[in-house]
């Protein structure tokens, strides 16, 4: 299985990131991905590949073009406020307010643009985004040939929508490559988002669609972020109704609950009958996760990892989150290592 | 002219704001109201009145009674998390989420309930914001005998709206004493806001209604807080429409064109012929204000006044915003100054 990795993910790494009211060092840090690139060398995961320039056209079949441009520039106009710390919005337009009209003050464009106020932009973060896309998209690719590859994504993208960013997500990695699939010869796909978090950014873009499938364990939005998005009555709207699936489960959930529903979501999938599979893949749902409120153990990611390769499909494995610095390696490799011991 | 004030607002001051990406000192700050009460004072204004006990059945006629509830208990829910920081959220229902379902996490109840995300929640927030709404009802009751009264109002209160709370404001004050004068023997009651920002709470709570009159003088909401609402097609609906005139100005606005809004302003409110007048009373037009982009000087305040008073209503004056602090006292004060010259 090749990886396919970009070290200018380094470039996106903020002074501070705000927690529990403080401005703490932020949660998606670099060792993240040095860590994992080291599990999988040790595991014998040795072909690394560099991407390919990104296709920004891809980009905006995704993301609102004025999104895409506004991340482009973001820094540069935050720079002229002479702010010294890094772009981090206050605001936002709350109930009831218009959100239609982008203000013109870059200060209202993060508001306009930003949907969780955790993540900063900084002088690199434009840069590290697009580096992540080109590796899903540059991944996407190897998957015709090789019928597997991981893209190893940082900064994360699944909590991206169309047209806002934020929860350290800038571009949606795995919604690009799940359309550069449609866009050669997938007439269906399916999206098997396993982090901890609704990815909230993949079900608001392809939420009216019926050629993307898309499913996702996650804690409880009662409890965990995003809160309001995530339930299980959301199954998708118009042309796209039936064509969502959310898992939501509460704090405490053990591996076996996670695994039956990870199982009824396999057969959902085995039902759509896709002609790829991208997977979000984060380990955040371990138990030692910072950010967690599941029971799962390393060794249980391999099981995940086998379930999904018994699907016996072209398969991208898609980085998102994951925060238990020391075991990120080996959960994260752990579903490889299950995946290739089951997949045809 | 009687004041109505109370110590208590300095429990209200948190350690940080979030403001150019970093935590700094808040604007907000107590000096704000000691410089006031200095010059009050200097200026022969000593009639200094406690307030009275907040009925909090008159709030929640303004507020929803979950904000209440949730104002009045988020400080312990919060500290159950064992974070070393003041109550900050991190997100919110973003464009296309769900708005109705609360979260039970002391998070994602931040997240609802939060309009403005810089404002912390602290230990004594809760019991400063009641004494600054108990200022305004008590402020309310002086002007049947008196005809005018100033409530120094710290936090301040026009950004919170019926169900949000933010951008350094929990109760509106001003709204709710407009209340409080309705449920005495006003039919009509005018909300004149002069502060810098347009008053988004007060506008809200509000819109749909005709009893009440809000006219609102503010930098443009496409270049400042709060960006998404205070534009000048804002009218009202419902039973309210044509009762919400906003005046929104832009960058370099000069006194002359500010002036000529607020005689406008006053004309609407000659023909409302209201029963009393509440003024939400800002100083963050200033020149050097820190947040202002309008270019007004001291003694502008005082013909300011002076036109409020011409109306020759009962008038309460309720303290909103101003962070100039060296001239916050010599600024709101020459409103009263010139208020008490021409007023009847």
């Amino acid at each position: 299985m090749k990886t396919v990795r970009s070290s200018k993910h380094r470039l996106h790494y903020p002074t501070g990131e705000i927690h529990g009211g403080q401005l703490v060092c932020p949660f998606d840090c670099p060792e993240r991905w040095d860590n994992i690139i080291d599990r999988l060398t040790a595991q014998g995961y040795t072909e690394f590949v560099n991407p390919d320039e990104l296709d920004i056209e891809l980009v905006k079949q995704v993301h609102a073009p004025d999104l895409v441009e506004f991340l482009a520039n973001a820094w540069d106009e935050w720079q002229e406020l002479g702010m010294n710390g890094e772009a981090i919005p206050t605001s936002f337009p709350a109930r009831r307010m218009r959100d239609r009209q982008i203000p013109k003050h870059i200060e209202g464009k993060l508001a306009y643009y930003c949907l969780s106020i955790e993540t900063a932009i900084t002088s690199g973060s434009w840069i590290a985004a697009k580096s992540a896309a080109a590796c899903a998209v540059t991944a996407q690719n190897i998957v015709a040939d090789d019928g597997v590859a991981f893209s190893l994504c940082r900064p994360p993208g699944h909590h991206a929508a169309s047209d806002m960013y934020g929860a350290y997500c800038f571009l949606n990695n795995a919604a690009i490559a799940v359309q550069a699939f449609r866009n050669e010869n997938a007439s269906r796909v399916a999206l098997l988002d396993i982090d901890f978090h609704h990815g909230n950014g993949s079900q608001d873009i392809f939420y009216q669609r019926d050629d993307v499938l898309y499913l996702s364990l996650h804690g409880h939005p009662h409890h965990t972020f995003p809160y309001f998005l995530g339930y299980a009555d959301e199954t998708g709207s118009g042309l796209g109704e039936g064509f969502n699936c959310n898992y939501p489960m509460p704090p405490g959930t053990d591996f076996e609950t996670w695994y039956s529903a990870l199982q009824h979501a396999c057969n959902r999938i085995r039902e759509y009958s896709p002609d790829a599979l991208v997977v979000s893949h984060g380990v955040d749902t371990y138990k030692d996760d910072p950010m967690s409120f599941f029971v799962i153990n390393s060794e249980d990611y391999i099981r995940c990892g086998e379930l999904v390769g018994k699907l016996n499909l072209p398969t991208l494995f898609v980085m998102e989150g994951g925060y238990a610095i020391a075991e990120i390696g080996i959960n994260t490799v752990n579903v490889l290592d299950g995946f290739i011991s089951t997949s045809g």
